[in-house]
């Protein structure tokens, strides 16, 4: 369910393909001498598979990673048939022809996998997921994995970091060093391990093709530092009442907060069902004229409360509240988890914007 | 973002309409006198307005509650003429002419409402929301409503409750006090405070027209107990892989669930994009064949792992996980949330299939 009129009184999300563009860039950049693609499953992570997907191709991905079958479909009808189109939870009974018909290259991760694409016929390409330690999709590393794959046309070998986001972690080394293993066992096939935190912990993760994916949308790759990215997402949301809470009354549902004092509370029309979690109140923030406001009391599904006290100038109804932004990675942390799943959470109901060409 | 062909891949999400045929009637049951509404906003609840609000309507609703002046506005196309809309975040300047082309009745709950709705002239009907202590949204019952709203042609006077989810506490019939005062002062217009958990409060809460909502998609609307309400959403997920886990391995990002002993692990097409919260894990669990199948790891964007060692028949590649249906509550508070929320959770990319003829 989505609205194209952007009423008065709807969120607004708006995306910033410029943004998108000048992380891609420094993505590749960053992936020095490897071919840099781009994750664009889940709706390129929630922000808009139809717009941002043209923009990728055009700043010179070549190599887009989708994770369903359907995702991939969506993705061809976008970007044409020029552009190699990864699908990487596979191929299940019944779908290798669809796949072929579409381009669509399947990442091979089991032997059933293995079986249904070779039935098909036709030899057209596939990559392969050897698995060098997440333990969730992939042919086990220590396994006679050339064996397995021998009638297959393999155009890449991948496997997946799983604590990439902490560069210190000795997974990541132990990780690269089980990839390399397998790596001499497909001479001239191209090599993928680094997603966006991969490409950041140095070139011997680079191999032959990077896939970043939460960098481009703005969200960052690792749990401390990093480079400076575009913010991508951008919400605001209007202002339906603005009141004073006297000492001791408590407000929204629950009745958890109680007012320490007398404040002036604004009513924001935007709620968990546009994905500002509950979990976000206490802790979570947006803005007013760039100046933070504090949620309090519940996040309901379609309204939240901020503390609008310390405002030089009080808001008013109809005013504008921000969301995201450059504060993606705060709102995630005061909501108990990561970019990538405030992103993926947003809701339908917001007037989408987006703006910069991308060119 | 959706697919319509149902791939073996994709996820899907089944709501069963008879099931909220039959939790609309059972609330309207318990609504004794006064006459049954329905929140249909945030898309029904995630669920799927455009399906839902029509089994609504056959099983005799005639007042249908939206958020967004958006909503209400599709609510109007698959209602027809005959219904009557409310908007409860009420009016926006400039969307005043908009609400009485379509027929829709603003819940007015500030001065800036009133005025607005005044402005548009013509005296086209208007709900009016009173705050008796939620302190989100409506005018504070303590002031002089009837003299701010004397002009209006009022066709409800509702308010809303903040603790209805606990029977026992205080505030409930502190509420229930102040609704009566405002009641009092306005003879003859339909009052409004129930919502599902006011329904099951008794007959003292019920005046002329209740609103549930989340009962309506079998979610509890008591913190313990209540009646029985029929599972309406209903998830399957296929298997991609099942794999040994040998004891002392570990699974998924951050490498954060190690195996105590050698387990058979089994990585779902399904992640938090389509709204298996990553809060859901530890502790929250689907089912294979009816038994239940506990998370292990992190949940990543597409895909989860469950621990399947216990199941008295393995599961192979293709096959099904269950989640939600009668485990959404276990699921909602392993996942440190609400059933609410993690229906309006539910992602873009499931199949979404409907069963039932709600008549």
């Amino acid at each position: 369910m989505s609205v194209d009129a952007p009423l008065p009184s709807s969120p607004r999300l708006m995306v910033d393909l410029d943004a998108v563009r000048s992380n891609y860039l420094l993505m590749a950049a960053r992936s020095g001498m490897a071919s840099c693609g781009a994750a664009i499953k889940a709706d390129a992570y929630g922000l808009g598979l139809n717009e941002i997907a043209p923009v990728l191709a055009r700043a010179g991905c070549t190599s887009f990673f989708c994770a369903h079958v359907s995702e991939g479909m969506i993705a061809r009808q976008i970007l044409g048939h020029e552009m190699e189109i990864f699908i990487l939870n596979g191929v299940q009974y019944g779908e290798a022809p669809l796949l072929r018909q579409k381009h669509l290259i399947p990442v091979l991760s089991t032997p059933e996998h293995i079986a249904l694409w070779q039935e098909a016929g036709e030899n057209a390409p596939a990559a392969l997921h050897v698995d060098t330690g997440m333990n969730r999709l992939g042919l086990p590393w220590q396994g006679n994995v050339p064996d397995m794959v021998k009638d297959l046309n393999l155009t890449l070998v991948m496997s997946h970091l799983a604590c990439g986001s902490d560069p210190a972690h000795p997974m990541n080394r132990q990780q690269l060093e089980r990839f390399a293993v397998i790596r001499t066992a497909f001479p001239g096939i191209r090599a993928s391990l680094a997603n966006s935190a991969g490409i950041l912990l140095g070139d011997a993760w680079h191999h032959d093709l990077t896939r970043p994916g939460i960098a481009l949308y703005g969200g960052a790759p690792l749990d401390e530092g990093g480079p400076n990215l575009a913010p991508v997402a951008h919400i605001e949301a209007p202002i339906l009442q603005v009141f004073t809470l006297r000492q001791g009354q408590s407000v929204g549902y629950g009745a958890t907060y109680t007012a320490p004092k007398d404040m002036t509370v604004a009513t924001v029309a935007i709620g968990y069902a546009d994905g500002l979690r509950r979990d976000a109140s206490p802790g979570g923030f947006g803005r007013i004229h760039d100046q933070k406001v504090p949620l309090v009391g519940r996040v309901s599904m379609d309204l939240s409360t901020f503390d609008v006290s310390d405002l030089t100038k009080p808001p008013k109804p109809g005013d504008l509240l921000c969301l995201l932004g450059k504060d993606l990675e705060a709102l995630a942390i005061a909501s108990d988890t990561l970019s990538y799943e405030v992103l993926t959470g947003l809701g339908p109901r917001f007037v989408r914007e987006y703006k910069g060409c991308g060119t």
